[in-house]
């Protein structure tokens, strides 16, 4: 009988950060993707057992429109069910300064707001352009920062558009520099439809460098559709990228069937960096029991290859 | 309607390599692992599709006994329906002497054999210690070389063994040197359980280097078991290795059930290969298709991310 081993061997390589910040997303990110709607009950479930399994920072809804995503419709609820303590923090997405203030209400002290790269997109999730999605945000975060209130912004199709292909850089860092220039503490920058790869990574934390946004303002929120997203992290991790966004269970961003993905699942992350000695405060065991008692509630199973291996060990 | 890119952008490294040797073993490693016997036609339809879509080394099959591996047991008559052309090969696996005699006599032109960094893994799946392996492929090795037959000497559970844990570095590196003072011209090192992470591939470089088996005689096997392969792919690019083995749509190697996978896909690797500017002749859209036509054969979908995600292009 074999036993599996649970846990990667460690073997640290120079020049990578020494800890990083997983931006946990699956409560957010992941379930506004998911066809089942999951209670609140569930979910709040979820958010306190990924804080028990060491996520510090867990992105647990957003105050969009019900209309827009019935997925997260109790947001209120879910948030001020919750309680950030010492060393965690509960972010939620914020579309627009009715949401912020609804989300102010309940209780959040920390937000995000969405925007996107390219025009196609902006027009499509927001129904505005690039411009005006900034400019539709910027009342938002000004309001936020007077209440000392942390602000993240997301750039999103930073490497690849379904509706205009390659995106240029500028366009990343030009959008980029208008969000911290609001006031967004951190930037992160997704792979909304997984297409990047390594060299696209180093090409954009160097482009953003010389634009005056160091890593150390910068996340990376790379999704899996094409197998691509670890590669990436560790060529991030090689630019010294120390926070990176995933998902419980690889919950979320499935567009496609079969065993395809789009959130890189948290599990396949913490794999990573277990193994080469890089600090993220997350036990695995307890992150994967969570991800599949999750699964149970989403009726699939979990898209994450660490997930599977290590399911095999409790059957 | 959003259009699929079909292919990443283009944005090269510096400090890797030109071109990239894939090494294709859908046909043997692959379908070994697989639950269906598939007719000896198909397999050969198989390769020829392979070829056809530009991978120029392509193991074909393996000369165990039938006993052993009965979805392997029409060996002959898949090597004698192949044709070596000039720029293509087909190497076969080849346990032991009786085994060479056989794949010489069906027309095979190179062959390869297969050791254990470990005792257990030596023991269950060869029945002798690691050095009672390596004296088997002694005169197997020497009768092949006298031949002129190039021979490929794998390594397997190089990052760790599912009874034993990690394996140390410098098992590794003994029986790689005992495997390439016999005469095996490339070096396998395989992550045959899929649990090292990129640390563990920097330092095994290093050490068969400074063992005096520079890069240029090593490949890199690895399995996407916990997702791993891709980042372990882009950290030994980094250390100059230039050939990989995968597996044409991640057939065969899949120990677990679900989305877990074994064998890295091929289409995963070119996805990267091709996002990084590194030659490997491959059309992926030809051997996309040719995943989608085997998973027929095979009874269930592709593993590989990429295929699962340009399948829906087709749809």
């Amino acid at each position: 009988m074999s036993t599996n081993p649970g846990l990667p061997a460690v073997e640290p390589r120079t020049g990578l950060p020494r800890s990083v910040r997983v931006y946990e997303v699956a409560p957010r990110d992941g379930l506004q993707a998911e066809a089942a709607v999951i209670p609140t009950k569930v979910k709040v479930e979820l958010i306190l057992r990924l804080r028990a399994a060491g996520l510090r920072t867990i992105e647990t809804t957003s105050f969009v429109s019900p209309r827009w995503i019935p997925q997260l419709a109790d947001a209120r609820e879910v948030t001020l069910a919750l309680e950030p303590g010492p060393g965690v923090s509960y972010p939620v997405l914020v579309p627009n300064e009715k949401g912020l203030e609804r989300a102010l209400a309940a209780g959040a002290r920390e937000i995000a707001v969405f925007a996107s790269a390219t025009e196609t997109f902006a027009r499509r999730n927001l129904n505005r352009d690039v411009d005006g999605v900034l400019r539709m945000f910027e009342p938002v975060v000004a309001s936020a920062t007077a209440h000392g209130i942390p602000v993240r912004g997301y750039v999103s199709m930073c490497f690849g558009d379904p509706w205009e292909g390659p995106v240029p850089v500028e366009d990343v860092v030009r959008v980029s520099l208008r969000l911290r220039e609001m006031g967004c503490g951190t930037i992160s920058i997704g792979d909304t439809i997984g297409v990047g790869t390594p060299g696209q990574v180093t090409r954009m934390v160097e482009a953003l460098g010389g634009a005056g946004i160091p890593p150390s303002q910068v996340a990376m929120h790379f999704h899996d559709t094409y197998g691509q997203a670890l590669a990436n992290v560790y060529a991030a991790l090689s630019t010294e990228i120390a926070e990176f966004d995933a998902s419980a269970g690889g919950i979320g961003g499935c567009p496609y069937a079969g065993s395809a993905t789009g959130n890189l699942a948290t599990e396949d992350l913490v794999w990573l960096l277990t193994g080469l000695g890089i600090d993220h405060g997350v036990d695995l065991d307890a992150l994967v029991s969570t991800s599949l008692w999750m699964a149970k509630h989403l009726g699939r199973p979990s898209p994450s290859r660490v997930v599977a291996a290590l399911a095999q060990r409790e059957q």
